[in-house]
């Protein structure tokens, strides 16, 4: 099993591209988890909550993580370092890419079983 | 006054982006609009409602569209081609960039006053 989490300062993106995606792709194989906004309501990113849902999927082989702009990516740096084991900040992957469009790919190759760095390679091939 | 219209396949998306974007620029100088989803509630794309959104804003100077995937450009190109005027058709640019990051460097710039050359200049740049 593989996770996607999705940083957004906005929610109600984080949320859309999550039914997006899991409409999209077999979502049994990867769990695409929202982590957007400040966690009470308002515009912006939380290092903690995106933390929480990383601490919460450390059981799955790879996590992907995939941010919109600025703080969002700074907020998900923060975040995997707060990982506490070194083996679990290993399984974590934050993709240089934009949200939607990356985390699009990204859920499609992870639902076939594609590895991270062909996963790497087809957001490259896109840009 | 410019016009910047989000075709997302998610409603959710262009809503939660024309709120951000709303609360980072000087809104007064630029209009977004929110043209995601079918327009009944379902995940995907409407070149109609695409097409209402340009008809109702040919009084702007430019009129810009950001898009996500597949159909959303597809139902933006069909919708331009549906304005009944050539110089109508002309004030729109369908850009090619990804929806987030592509209508955030979209609406700064435009905000500022910069012109469409120099928009597509920084898109090209930020790629």
């Amino acid at each position: 099993m593989k996770a996607i989490i999705l940083v957004s300062h906005s929610e109600k993106i984080s949320e859309g591209l999550k039914e997006m995606l899991e409409e999209m792709i077999d979502s049994t194989a990867v769990r695409i988890i929202s982590a957007g906004g400040t966690g009470d309501g308002r515009l912006g990113t939380n290092a903690i909550t995106i933390y929480e849902h990383l601490n919460a999927c450390c059981e799955c082989e790879e996590i992907y993580i995939f941010a919109d702009i600025g703080s969002s990516i700074l907020s998900s740096e923060t975040a995997i370092e707060m990982l506490d084991l070194e083996e679990d900040r290993q399984k974590v992957t934050l993709f240089d890419a934009p949200l939607i469009e990356g985390a699009f790919i990204g859920a499609v190759q992870a639902s076939i079983g594609a590895c991270t760095e062909d996963i790497l390679e087809e957001i490259s091939l896109n840009k």
